[in-house]
């Protein structure tokens, strides 16, 4: 796919989805709630933060996408994971795993590798993460783990387990960072937009995956639609970063920008690698 | 009430209000926390979250008022709702109902059900979770469904059952949106303040009913006091989307005009219709 | 320890702290979640919020340092942060104290009186909270109350308990205010740098124990580390209001300033009395 057909992939998605707005729920981390609410908001779709057992299958029926994130993971949040997930498959719901801190404890490993089962449409984390769930997958033994819930492995490294957990899940997996590997295991694109202010807002990550789900909600090939969704994201981003001075006005920038982003932007910003 | 009135009601209030300093405990969705603290930090308020079970009624006590909002809803924070609502019944505590998302789900229908029965002091919510409360109330079964968290009811529609449920509850109801209305069953207003940038940005609304909490703990009528503090935070939403280039900024703006907004303020632009 | 001092300590853990990018594990209250991970991120640490029972001592061995927050506590926190603590002391990792809200319900102080036997490195609160800590350590018994989770004493109310704490606990106390006091009981420094803008955004003081938690986590003498976290903290506050046009453009400064704070910023500004 080149960087032509995606800009405009990308740019008809977020007209669509601006008109539509898809209700997308997140079972998100305690840090993530604020941003991620506000970046879905700002891109036009209508975020609900859902997340009790009680509540959850019912509520899934109602959304266009679900995303599931296992930041601030606890026993409780992991049983309705369980529970939204299996509805969302029920209902033919697409569904995104963003598996913070895969790698980080056994609990996380052991929680991503229930919610494989389930099939995600959409995979998405950093390179440790996407390299931590393939191991989950048994698709690795000798890979690093991560210290943390940041990064330690590039997307070089983790280009190859990407391809093989895709074509293992049946997927689209997305390995995010300086550069971003998009995969469904046939078809792969690498993205190079952004800017290292992302890094120094927490939970950016976490929103990206919202966004995917919005996209995603759209029912178009999943593949394109997360391309679409990193790059109209990345694009953001390099647009919010020649106004910052810093990363809280980042953030800002990059929410106003969300909110009034064109498809001219993304034609002449949106770069492929 | 007119205008003016309202206008300098609403001032008085606030005068008050920063000077007395009220502590308004909130049990109130984690998408909302930061913004409600920081939206009643700025208008001079003192805001405490808490939430558990084991400490909820010997903190009621301390508290000039009580807010209760049913987002991210759990069994535990309902339970913790129900001894909230108990112990700020027994000391005369003022409290608000804030009924997110209800009639999306029969956990939050039943919640809410259970929560009318300790008489709120002001239900706050857009025109879908009025008619939903209503609904749970008993008083109306053909009204429609929302989809999800956001309104798809206008104002017209909840006024009726709005003014019901307002003599039913022996309460005032606040059915907020693009028009904004106030009643206690008998006296009505209509407030058009405020700008569409608050519904881009996430938990304005249950920040609202923070700040409601905040102006009925001054221990005045409860009609004027939520009427005034909508009108106050209307006027606060014109004046800040001046000044935003998005729904970022516009957050940004909107606090730092609570923090500093005058007497001649609302006086000049606050309107009824 | 004199102004220059203390000035050039903070600047070279800063510069440290910087380069080596210390993981800081929080477990604290969902008000301060996102202002104190974009706060440790902005200073150049890696946080992370991590706070079920059933990863919290596996994750505490990759911990630089470990902040126990006691904002929005409950049954399941309070035993997660047993559990965080004992784990911390048993591989002695450093960890910080924030006793969000002591003394304002007894389930708070329980909690307190636990963790204090876990021993702390530091403790951090405002002076009631520090006030109720010495009372829940048996330290004192005619101490006033407070009423809310704001301070309602001065630092000089707190000073000799303060000291008294810090020897009894064997850990470095701050009272943290207008005027901020450091004591290991023996050493103690005060300053005051900072606005009053500081009390006008949620969970600052929250977002101030992680700071805290990046510098101690450097492994050199907690007493010093503390005051120069604070040291720091109180300067780019300073610098913030002077951009600030209200609390929430004062956030945004705030934590575009912790990026890009250099040593020459506080050599020039940092102040004892």
């Amino acid at each position: 796919m080149d960087k032509h057909r995606l800009a405009h992939e990308a740019a008809s998605l977020l007209a669509r989805l601006r008109e539509t707005r898809p209700l997308v729920q997140m079972i998100t981390n305690f840090v993530s709630m604020d941003v991620a609410a506000n970046v879905l908001l700002a891109i036009g779709a209508a975020p609900a933060m859902v997340h009790a057992p009680e509540e959850t299958p019912e509520f899934v029926q109602k959304a266009a996408a679900l995303v599931i994130n296992t930041g601030t993971l606890s026993r409780t949040w992991a049983d309705s994971m369980e529970v939204a997930t299996a509805s969302a498959r029920m209902h033919a719901t697409p569904w995104i795993l963003d598996p913070v801190g895969a790698g980080a404890t056994s609990f996380r490993d052991d929680t991503v590798q229930k919610l494989l089962r389930r099939r995600p449409t959409v995979i998405r984390g950093n390179a440790s993460e996407i390299i931590s769930v393939a191991r989950a997958a048994g698709l690795t033994r000798d890979a690093a783990r991560p210290s943390g819930v940041e990064s330690t492995s590039t997307v070089d490294e983790a280009d190859h387990l990407a391809r093989t957990l895709a074509r293992h899940c049946f997927c689209t997996v997305a390995a995010t960072g300086p550069i971003d590997l998009v995969t469904d295991g046939q078809r792969a694109v690498r993205l190079a937009n952004g800017s290292p202010l992302m890094t120094r807002v927490t939970a950016l990550g976490c929103a990206l995956s919202g966004v995917i789900g919005a996209f995603v909600a759209l029912g178009e090939d999943p593949f394109v639609a997360t391309a679409s969704a990193i790059g109209l994201y990345g694009v953001a981003g390099t647009m919010a970063a020649e106004e910052a001075a810093g990363p809280a006005s980042f953030r800002t920038a990059f929410i106003d920008i969300l909110a009034r982003i064109e498809a001219e932007d993304l034609v002449a910003r949106l770069t492929l690698v």
